[in-house]
């Protein structure tokens, strides 16, 4: 079924109203969330608002709560999320970034204590909505092993890198882990192989087979022992700026909650003309997209690209939905 | 062969000397060069040596110049290399976004026309080596076609995060490509396969055959799709930040020079207690080295760990050289 964005938009917001969720958190989160379905981001969107509302229930979530600062120096600052909404806190964050890049050319919070933002790549949009350039990334409960390693002890740690440019964000949203669990669940459902490896077999081998790999969770980090080596150090990053939670702590909690996370906001136009800008970005996707195609279905894109498409086919067309995501929804 | 790392240092200073360059150059050059090998990127240190001096008779490089500002925004600011030295260059940036950090918190010095910094990783110990985290990328020449295309139009682009601990830098410095030429170039060499997959072969086939993949160019992006996504987005941030040249311009020239840097420093201490944070990552690290091994050959090690016993190893018996390259470097 398809439900169109306003629709699911008020739906989400009563349901938090309801709960007694403060109006401004209550508004900011069903945006958001709708808006990753909206976008394409299903797995981080709508699908995930019954486990944000259980989350709530439990108290795991404190709806009525801000980030307040721990330190600020210049233009880098550190925050304590109050274990508030996740969207909420970081997108206060990454404001707070922008504000400081405006004073100073870069702008740096981190941000501890706080709860998952759902999708990464809201907050790289959120530079660029206003004209500065992101980067931010947030640590994970422990979900995959590091290299050589069977059991699961660093996070698929999201890395989001954000330009902003006239015909449309160039962005990279990008977990550790080669494939999510959502991924792999989707496609044991389906009866489906991965296209590529997604990690280890009970024997030890490379297997693109998902019930494989969901049975020793031994997930497959992006480029092996890089996508491990990165998601450690982004990590240490997020944790130390923070004075937060690591991966490692957030893995003692009996759920995920606490995590670590970092934004960066840079005002790049201070220093490079946006008009000069937008033209070397325009060679450079020009360039890309006259790729010669390697004839498999793999579609030749700049990072960013696929997005605009989906969300205009939504805005169009309305949200695709699950009926019994939806059903379990109005029933919160 | 093995050559105690002074007697390497000296060697390349005086032939860098006997060509005309300025003494202080030559000195940070010969040392830098000498220690990638010495820290065990011998791929990045003394056996690229010759070409650094091919690049200086043909007057790519250039050996008396510095970096000089074009904008400047307080904690923001990008310079023109002037096709100098890439390591003069990128030192120069690095400790210049220290300074604007120990100002500002953080600092963001981005770089045009400059030449191949040889080690990513040289700039993260940088920032390491004040006290501070690090962050810095560049582009390259088009060196691998992007997800679902047959030729090379974007860069591996390295990328490195680091920060300081008391035991140690935690560090990543990974290129984009799974593996490096010199690494393919290498198994060749040695009739060897590589572990996994290194690219596609002239049927469009994964493949571990490092030779099959020195004949088809097509090298495999890091994480495949989610390494050529990120390896754009490097590509467009080093290129706008610094108005300089993207991978796609760089293509354009008759051999690699005139790329693009970025440059971040972060004094995290401002804000996050040197004491606390490096129990912080104390813990971490703990957690991390008490996983469980997969029984394969592959050591569970955090990120940065190894090069120190490298460096112990060869500061103790010298640094190893292949017999040719050393006949090469002396006879220049």
């Amino acid at each position: 079924m398809r439900i169109q964005a306003a629709e699911v938009r008020g739906t989400l917001e009563e349901i938090l109203a309801g709960r007694g969720c403060p109006a401004d958190h209550a508004a900011k989160v069903a945006l958001e969330v709708t808006r990753n379905s909206l976008e394409g981001t299903y797995t981080h969107g709508i699908n995930r608002f019954p486990r944000l509302v259980k989350y709530i229930d439990q108290g795991i979530i404190h709806m009525d709560v801000e980030p307040i600062l721990l330190h600020a120096f210049g233009a880098l600052e550190n925050y304590d999320g109050q274990l508030g909404f996740g969207i909420v806190n970081a997108w206060a964050c990454m404001a707070r970034a922008i504000e400081l890049a405006s004073e100073y050319g870069i702008g740096c919070v981190a941000l501890r204590n706080t709860n998952h933002w759902l999708r990464a790549a809201t907050y790289g949009y959120q530079a660029c909505g206003s004209g500065m350039a992101g980067l931010c990334f947030t640590n994970t409960l422990p979900n995959m092993p590091t290299w050589g390693a069977v059991d699961p002890r660093i996070g698929n740690n999201p890395l989001v890198m954000a330009f902003p440019w006239k015909e449309g964000e160039i962005i990279v949203d990008m977990a550790m882990s080669q494939y999510s669990y959502g991924a792999l669940e989707l496609a044991e459902m389906k009866g489906e192989q991965m296209p590529f490896a997604a990690g280890f077999d009970a024997e030890g081998n490379l297997t693109s087979d998902p019930s494989a790999v969901l049975k020793t969770m031994r997930m497959l980090p992006a480029g092996f022992w890089k996508g491990a080596a990165l998601s450690f150090v982004l990590d240490i990053f997020a944790g130390s700026l923070s004075l937060g939670k690591t991966t490692s702590e957030i893995g003692k909690l009996e759920c995920e909650y606490g995590v670590s996370q970092t934004f960066i906001a840079i005002d790049f136009a201070r220093v490079a003309p946006r008009q000069a800008v937008d033209e070397i970005i325009r060679s450079a996707v020009e360039d890309l997209l006259a790729s010669k195609p390697d004839g498999s279905a793999r579609p030749i894109v700049y990072a960013g690209q696929r997005m605009r498409e989906t969300r205009r086919r939504n805005e169009a067309k309305g949200i695709p939905i699950d009926e019994r995501v939806w059903e379990e929804i109005i029933s919160l």
